[in-house]
Order: C-alpha cells, then structure tokens, then sequence
C-alpha cells in the first residue's frame, strides 16, 4: 500500500518530463496552434461516402422509394459538414495566414466539399463498372453482392477514387490518410496521385503498391503481391530527393499483370493488351500485345529429407 | 457567409442528381427490396462466436464454475438469433419467392443456425489442436495464451472453420464476408470453400492465399506469402469464365511449404511429407517425400556504391 | 411457429453440450482461474500512448500551452491504471504463488508500469528521427503530418518500440499483443524482442517480417515484403523446437533491403552501409560495404497471346 501511493506520488514528476519535451522544437510536437485533421473523422467521411455511393449495402439498409430522399438528403448534410470541416483542417495547417480563422482557406473547404459532392454520380457510374470487372474476371466470385460486401480490391479502389479527388485539389493530408486506412483494410497501397482508368480491377490484392505517378488505362487487372514502383530515387545537390516528377510506369489499356510481379520506373511503359507473368521483374517498356515471362527457376527434386 | 449559405443551398439539388442516380438500373443499388445481411452484424457473430469457442479469453473474461452457464446460455441464445437474422436476409436475396416474408427462408434459416451452433464442440476440438501445432511449430510462441490471443494464422483459420460450415451449407454472401474479415485483420485470404485437415498452421501469414477448391490433408504448415492459386480461367464459348471446377492444388498429409512459394493448378497434387521450399514455383504434382528447392538466382556482390 | 419455438427449445441443451466441452482439460478453456489481460484494454494502451508520444495528431487534438499539463496529466494517470492492471493479470498468469491475488506481481506490475512511463521523454526522441528518415527517405511524403497520421512504418516502429520496453521487463502476452495488432493495422510482422537502432524506416511494408532475435542498426531501411528470418529450426532430443537462441540475421548500420528480399539466418551479418538488392535470397553473411543484387530471371517475350 505504501510503496502504491509512493508510485502515485511519481505520476506528477513523469508528466513534467513529458511535458518538457513537449516544450522543445519537436517536428511531433502539435501545441497551440489550430487544430490537424481528425484521422477518426476522416474515415468517418469514408464511411457515409459508401452508405451514399452502394445504397442498400452498408450503414442504413432498409432504404425505400419513399424514404430513400430523407435518408440520403440527411448524409449528404451531414457529409458536407464534416467535409469542410476537415478539408478545412488540412488547407489551415499548411495556410501561412495569421490569425484564428482564415476566410479564404473557409471558401476553399466549401468549394473543394461541394465539389466532391457533385462528383458522386460520376463516381457511382465507375464503381458499378469495377464491381462487373471483378465479377467477370473471378471464378470464385458468387454475386455482385459478394464483391460490393467483401472484396478488398472494390474497397481500395473505392477508397482511391474519393481520395484521388481530394488529391487533384491540392487538399493535404486527407487523401494520403484515406488511402493509408484502405491500405491497413485491405493490404492494398495506392497512392491518391495515380491515375487509374474504367473496370479495373485487383485479386486477392495483399502487398500490392501502386506509386503515386503510376498511371493506369482501362481494363487493367492486377493480383496479389504486384509492386508498380520507382526505380531509383534522384537527389539534389544537398543529397535530398528529388520530389514530385514522374518515378512510377505507365500501364495502357487492357494490361494484367500477375502475382508478385514487379514493374520499375518511371519511364516504363507496358504496352496495351500486355500479360505481365508472375514473378516477372521489369524495368522498361514492352510493346503492345507482349507477353513476358520468366522461365522460372529450375526446381531441384530430392527424395525424402 | 452569404457564399456558405449559398453552398448550403446547392445540397438539395446535389442529392436529387445522386438520387436520380439510384433510379436507374445499377448492379450497385438495392433500394425497396427485402434487407441484405448486415456486415457490421455479420462480424458481431464472429466476436460472440470467439467468446464461445476460447472462452476466458475473448469478450466476458471473469468465467467461473458457477457463472458459465448463465453466461455462456446467454451469448448462444444471443448467437442464435443474430445468426438466424443474418442468414435469413442472406438467403432471402436469393430467393425468387415474391412476397414480403418468406416462410420456407426462414425455416431453413434456423435450421442451419442450429446446425452451426451444434458443430461448435467438435470445432472446438479442431481449434485446440490447431492452438498446439502453432506453439510446437513456431520457436518464438512462448504459451498457447500467446497464440490464441494473437497470431493470425490462428485467427484466420478460426474464422475460415466458422465460414466453412455455412459455405458447405450453402449460404450465400456471409461465408466470404467472415473470411474476408479476417483477410483485413491478418493478411491471410481463406477461401470459405477450401477444405482444411486437423493441426494446420500458417505462420506470419501476411499475403497467403489459399483459393476456393484448395484441398489441404492434417499436419499441413504454410509461411508468409504462400499462394495455393489456380494456374488459368477456362472461359465458355461466349467468353465468359467457367466457375465451379477444380482449379486449386490439393495438398495431401505433413506438407510444409515455406514463404513466397506459389502451387498452381486444379490438378497439382502435393504428396505427403513434402516440403517446398521458398520462392519455389511449382505447377506439377509431386509424389510423396518430396523437398522441392530452387537454385536460387546467383548473387552478384559488388564492393561499395 | 411452432418450429421456432422446437428450435429455441433445443439452445439449452447446446449450451449444456458446449458446456460439457469446458469441463475437459483443453488449452483453450480459461475458466475459474485469475483474468487474462484484455487485448481490447491493452490496444486502449496503445492509443493513449499514441495521444501523449505525438500530443495533438491523436485523440485530444486541441492542446494549447495552458491546457496541456492538465490533458497529459489526466491521460499518464489513466495510463497508469491501466498498464497496472493489464501487466498484473499478464504476469499473475504465469505466476504459480496460490491465492486470490499476488502481492509480489502486484508491486511487480507497478514497477514495469512506471518504468514505461520514464521511458517515454526518450521514445519520443526515437520516434521523432523516425519521422524525419521517413520523410527525407520517401518522395512521396508531403510533410512530417502526412507520415505521422498514415504510415505504416511509423504505426508499426512506434508499437514496436513500446512493446520492446514490455518484453526487455519480462512481461508476457502484452508484448505480442500489441506488435500483433499493429501487424493486422499493417501488414508489417515485427517480433517485440527483436533490437532497432535509431533512424528506422520502412517503407510500404506489407509483408515485412523481423523475427525475434533480429539485431538492425542504426540508419536502416526496409521495403515491402521483406523478411528478416530464421533458415531453419533446431529440435532436441523430443523433436520439439529449441527455443531462445539468436536464430535471425544482424543487419549493421546503414542497411538498406529492397522489395522482397529474404535474409535468413541467426548467424546471417550484413556489413555497414551495405544495399540488398529486390528479391534477393541471402543466407550469408556479406562484408560491410557490400552491394547484393540478384542476376533477374531472364524474361521471355511473346507477341500476342
């Protein structure tokens, strides 16, 4: 009992400690000045976007003709709020304006909220192509219903697709925490920065990366394990990287690259209607209708251990 | 403000255009039908399922001899209901009966509620043999309190026998969303229709996958990154995939196959007592007693930069 | 109707059947003896971890210097209770003193708890030249913000290092508890015994494996899908596993370890400021300086399918 009280008594001694390291220019240091995103809040967004984009699949169910108005009116409020709210966050942290609020980085939210909203329908047309694409493309898929409630390739690439919205508009931290939260889901890391085309779909889908400069066309399948990745990485004269050019391949139309495969480089182009194989390593571009594989390694039989 | 209360009055029309949206015919909407299965729900029955099957250990920690009873007979009376809701509205969707209820949906709901709630014991069973092979397959497992509370292998295989038993009785959509739950947890893709023998073990387990007609014999052991996969899609004369067939490997009694390795193919068979090594891939059946390596790639060793 | 009510009829005697499974010695049963720790409780220490070690990125996000002493106050006391609780049932688990409670675990558990809490000043500076490799080593991140709040290098090297000061004090379960959390959030596997020397970064990650007796310098970086891992696995004279001994590779300071590379080996030494190329195999030691890549699978090219 008396040795408990003394360990109580240190309580205070440990949170001065703490709270002095608080104190020194730390770049994890966060302490009086406007608040960060909410990273809960954020996925909240993700959320109410697909009770709004797969109506009748998640959140409220039992959606009806005559109460689907209401309920989706009522999301589409609430998301508004919490859209701004957050974009607002992010454009303030990185807004070098003083004072308590900034107006302008307010109008942006707004617009950047709005313009998100208004770009639902179009979105929607893209999801229900995916969901026929992985469909069609998995043996084992029973219903599009399984695919919507339980493929981890529609939720990356549902995920990417609002993030890649918020990305193209310059919104910080909130598409990269977007993506971030799929990719903890679903073992799937897409950047919000590439670009991607109509029915694409990703089997299986754990380890795969897609960079931020990536581009893909329409049709193109991938399968688990398959890194579209950066070759090397170019620094500058203090030996820094080099930010923001193109780093990651280009894959045009109706291109499937199978699992474990790896394609390097930003200038790699992998021509329309290609078959990437297995395990395939590859670091330039191949022309259109290839078909590349490995001879893979010789397997040695041995009898017994 | 009078720019934010004019964005407040663009929502409404933003929610007709998604609404409008929903009224065309989408593979992506379910409004005005019958409820599909909830996934929130759907996991529910896997957390109640986990505080039934390790007791002790998950949920309700504080079991003694004179409170199991209550509290036990209180999550199967729990468990039944939820899983008779689940399953009816999973079933229902595939019903073509018209009507608001369907009476035979619903009988044959609670049948296999039952059914599940009775395999429980002999699934029991399996687990525990499953916990040891873990603590005697892995030298860093330092209990069997260890490995139930958090190894994946552990926590994937739980969930694929729990899926198992509704996929074999042919309910629609929960199967996958249980083993795709768990997907998203450990990295570990379970089809709910592979057959698993006693004592399996996967290690690490992040980017296995084990396809739907996988068949795997007892004393079975897999590493990070194992794919059990089908080698190509046959496709009927109108070019769309044929579902159904054999199109995974079979692996018969005491395979090892270690990490990155990749076995291919509906008619590959593994015999017993086999090892594969790592990386190996392999699309041919080898007989019994057999270790599989690869020469793998010769180094290159370059001195500095 | 009336087979509803045969149905429900039936649950006492499941129940009575599951029940009867309880009263077999089982590994998996844990009933009547002290509580387990609670894995929801210990990922709850985890978190507010999280708010005090990065103040104003989780949880109570609006800190200002005169609110600060009291919301971090508030959070180390919390923490406190709640180390103390979950270390005393980890390690009156593994204690064989009879009795409701253990006097000897409890002053024990006090210990470990406060230990942990002087070590946070330091873990933050560990966790601040984290972020900074991390930012300064990716050209994809935007800020320090961005790594902090989605990558899963910093998640997992941060759930690490908190479990390291649990398994170096001897605690059970709670250590592999909480790096096994962080594994199914990221896909990254790091074994709370292995040793990580400052400047760590991994990058992407999913699929990364570090074993238990891993040593990693000072300056290292790993990309996905690398494993750090055992070549084989000793038994005795029972054939069961020897366990405890130094059975994962040591990786000097200045490492580097590209996509897919295998390190296998306790008495494995990769030399200072040596590069691993992507997919290499590497069951040796190689002399510091060292570049290590691998001759790729020669690729063939077909046109057309």
């Amino acid at each position: 009992m008396r040795e408990e009280l003394q360990r109580l008594g240190e309580l205070p001694a440990i949170t001065d400690d703490i709270i002095a390291t608080y104190e020194a220019q730390s770049i994890i240091n966060h302490i009086g000045s406007a608040a960060l995103p909410s990273r809960d809040d954020t996925i909240r967004i993700l959320d109410v976007l697909f009770e709004i984009l797969y109506p009748g699949y998640f959140g409220e169910q039992e959606l009806t003709k005559s109460n689907v108005t209401y309920v989706i009116g009522h999301k589409v409020s609430n998301l508004y709020d919490l859209l701004t709210r957050q974009i607002y966050r992010a454009v303030r942290h990185e807004c070098r304006r003083s004072g308590a609020t900034c107006e302008h980085c307010m109008l942006h939210s707004e617009y950047v909220a709005v313009a998100l909203l208004r770009a639902i329908p179009g979105m929607r047309q893209l999801l229900a192509e995916g969901i026929e694409a992985a469909y069609d493309g998995d043996p084992a898929a029973k219903s599009y219903g399984e695919t919507i409630f339980s493929y981890p390739g529609i939720m990356a690439t549902t995920v990417y697709r609002i993030a890649h919205e918020l990305f193209i508009r310059e919104v910080p931290l909130l598409p990269r925490i977007m993506t971030e939260y799929a990719h903890s889901v679903t073992g799937i890391d897409i950047h919000p920065g590439a670009g991607i085309g109509h029915r694409f779909f990703i089997d299986h889908g754990t380890g795969v990366v897609i960079g931020e400069t990536t581009q893909i066309g329409d049709d193109c399948k991938l399968y688990q394990g398959v890194t579209l990745g950066a070759f090397s990485f170019d620094k500058d004269e203090r030996g820094k990287l080099v930010k923001g050019h193109k780093r990651h391949p280009t894959l045009e139309d109706r291109v499937t690259v199978y699992s474990g495969a790896t394609v390097l480089g930003g200038k790699t182009v992998i021509g329309h209607d290609s078959v990437i194989g297995g395990n395939v390593w590859l670091t330039e571009s191949v022309p259109p209708g290839t078909r590349v594989i490995i001879e893979h390694p010789e397997l040695i039989y041995r009898e017994g251990e």
